[in-house]
């Protein structure tokens, strides 16, 4: 496939589309709002769903599958939580031919089932703590839709927690967002920030939300995971009691975490360049291709014969893929691959053979060198190695050199355009302050971050909010997002 | 969980809902129809997917995702189509607060919507053939619902391929029954009869569906998979075209095929007893539970500390989990993994562990040894084959003392209820002569099977057929469905 992507400089949201056209990892579907994931794309979410599925497992977290449809009565059982998610419903009124006596709702997000559900099967300490993820689809009406990043469908997973005490809740929420912590930057190779998300931003029914923060190549942030501690506030709507080891009956404690196929489109728009996507060697579906290149017949043969051999000495570590195509050349073949993000590229020619070498090159930097055919697993493990660290550091950089501090409204006004990038500043504003701050900036506050060490502000205990001026030691940090 | 279960003599449809509650496998859904798959339940189903999707896989086939909701003008494009769904839809008619200008269907099969993008992706013989798979969520409006073997919303994976040639349709239909027939009987221990439905029964759209069917304990018939060849039917309907080598245009050829959540209910009543679920060990997410017997504390160090060595030991090899719970006795804990099916027990006392020996106890049988602890994994791995083979031969054997011969049509009303199984005869009526079948009797012709050998037919090569009387060398099988 031969497209024509558009360079990053010209048209950012173009460059993004014409990516995944060209990777074959998406297309629109007749729906509006909705797309198709199609193979390349889904053989790299299966590859991010079988290291996040790992590592729920690890953490004590079971598997299980609760309905699309839900009660609209359900919904409305938690103030915050409708008030939320009513304006982004799907409405199932009709099904077998007939008008529902109640329209159901396709599951935006699933506290409200998932917590009728918990009622039957909690009944005392002894059933807790509760610790079951899904894997599913859900249906949120966007308005306005861009491939992987906002859909009106998409495919998450989505953890729901029941512990006897707030404190285990508080801890489940911190260890989840440590999991997508480490596995966006340990396998997508992407620095978050992590953190607390203000008032305003919190999951309409949460008492607290965490959230992972990435900056993209255009310098926006993109809220890649989050999770929330939802106090008892679902317990209490679907009346979700249990005995302590004392007698005494008391509400559950909860929280729920996710990612989505989301992070598909923060993983394009880290580390694709203007040639196409690049995807790190750790979730790779194909992480080495090997190109064979012949003119005679007698050199195809010969070629091959080799090109199959290292192939399968190869898949016994790495997961490569051998482009026999007859009717494609080497160049067209280069292309192809680059377009669709293989981090290594192995080239095999008559003169490789005769010296007993391949030509390696790598997608993210391009450099190209040989390497002897003997011990070549070993050097392309460590040259993935090598990809996978410099995709982490090239993106860190990109986010270090686009962090400033702020310390006045009028800075930050002046520069979230131009040169835009993660403000960093201290807050002590109300909702109706960070309202007045996204209307006149449109940015927002991403997060209070965890930890400052990294950041402009790490010597500062203390400073003055950037809005209203009164000493405050909250820091936060300030960007336009997606 | 100590869950009372009803004898399958007693009621054998009660039985089945107390297999499964007692088990823990599923639970009823607020809405009607859904359920919710538990985690004891869903980690079969993964278990059922790996093995299921590697073989996908070994047969060239890649995942991807299509979306849920489906324009309801697509489901009218194929006329035989939409008479078989439209009355099972459910319909979503307002999206983010607005009714809709065209109704949604939720996706009750994929059909339509991958063959209205497979008509963009799909342009020349280079394009074939495309071998897609997906694992998703369905919905079809039933009437009368079961815990897995018949609800509203149900989770499957149905394949969609396209071909150049109807003969490589034809032998891709036939390549995936197979996968199926392997997967039932050598992974699930559960014999089949593969074979074509008649023209009544097939798939709404298709040219020909292939079937696999089962005896249930009840001796009634349960479709466990089915697979269709499409020909060019759903490429007519939605313009799908390729151009050959030759530089002819052509309509593309097509298959579709699927397995569901149904094959959960198959395994229940394939295998389980009047005590619980059985499970077969190649699919058991717990293959071996190990229960430590101790009564003074200084037993319950020496016990505990031997059985967790041991656990490791067959961690290496096996799926094992240690009860170690310290509310529950022994008895209670014999109880509780038998009803949940776990193939294998090992007990380990005070006694066992002065004669360094371990007890095991089988699932399908009950019966008792005792094995040394040295060699121990192979013991146990060799006794989990044992246990598959058993329950297959005991599954087939119950089909065979229930497969009986009838030459007359009175001979089957005479038996069907009474003894009731599975009614082999020669059959040449057409589709009124099966509706009055059906009518009269309320089984159904289940299938015309590939293979007669081990049939009560196998050595007639024709006979006349049992309502029409005329001679046919068509042979059927007849039985009550599920």
């Amino acid at each position: 496939m031969d497209y024509k992507i558009t360079p990053r400089a010209e048209d950012y949201s173009r460059w993004y589309n014409d990516v995944i056209m060209a990777a074959q990892l998406a297309d629109y579907a007749p729906v509006k709002g909705c797309m198709v994931i199609r193979p390349n794309g889904f053989a790299l979410w299966e590859n991010m769903q079988r290291a996040l599925d790992d590592m729920f497992k690890a953490t004590g977290h079971q598997n299980a599958y609760f309905p699309l449809l839900i009660p609209e009565s359900f919904l409305k059982k938690e103030a915050e939580h409708v008030e939320g998610f009513a304006p982004e419903c799907a409405m199932v009124t009709h099904g077998g031919g007939k008008k529902l006596e109640e329209p159901l709702v396709i599951r935006p997000t699933s506290e409200t089932i998932i917590w009728s559900m918990y009622k039957n099967w909690i009944m005392s300490y002894r059933d807790l703590p509760l610790l079951i993820n899904q894997w599913c689809n859900v249906i949120r009406w966007e308005m306005r839709t861009r491939l992987f990043l906002r859909t009106t469908e998409f495919l998450w997973q989505e953890g729901h927690t029941a512990h006897a005490t707030a404190e285990e809740a508080e801890a489940e929420a911190r260890r989840m967002l440590g999991v997508y912590t480490t596995f966006a930057e340990d396998w997508m190779a992407m620095p978050v920030i992590a953190g607390v998300k203000t008032e305003k931003e919190k999951f309409a029914g949460a008492v607290r939300t965490y959230t992972i923060e990435a900056m993209m190549q255009d310098k926006r942030a993109l809220q890649a995971g989050t999770s929330h501690n939802l106090g008892q506030n679902f317990a209490r709507a679907f009346d979700v009691t249990f005995l302590d080891d004392k007698g005494t009956r008391d509400f559950v404690w909860a929280t729920s975490w996710g990612v989505s196929t989301r992070l598909i489109g923060a993983l394009i728009m880290t580390h694709s360049d203007d040639r196409g996507f690049v995807l790190p060697p750790k979730l790779a579906p194909t992480q080495v291709v090997i190109v064979p290149i012949y003119r005679k017949e007698a050199e195809r043969t010969a070629v091959l014969k080799a090109a199959a051999r290292l192939r399968v000495e190869l898949k016994e570590r790495l997961r490569v893929h051998l482009d026999d195509r007859d009717q494609y050349t080497p160049g067209y073949k280069f292309h192809d691959w680059e377009q669709k993000g293989v981090p290594l590229r192995l080239e095999l020619g008559p003169r490789d053979l005769q010296n007993e070498q391949v030509v390696l090159v790598r997608r993210d930097t391009g450099a190209k060198q040989t390497a002897p055919q003997a011990g070549l697993a070993d050097a392309c493990a460590a040259l993935l190695d090598d990809i996978q660290q410099a995709l982490y550091d090239r993106a860190l950089t990109l986010r270090r050199e686009n962090s400033f501090t702020v310390s006045s409204y009028d800075e930050l006004k002046a520069r979230i355009d131009e040169p835009g990038g993660f403000f960093w500043a201290y807050w002590n504003g109300a909702t109706e302050d960070e309202v007045r701050l996204q209307e006149e900036t449109k940015a927002t506050i991403r997060c209070l971050p965890f930890e400052a060490d990294e950041s402009p502000l790490k010597d500062s205990l203390e400073g003055t909010c950037l809005l209203t001026g009164a000493p405050t030691s909250q820091r936060v940090v300030i960007a336009k997002g997606y």
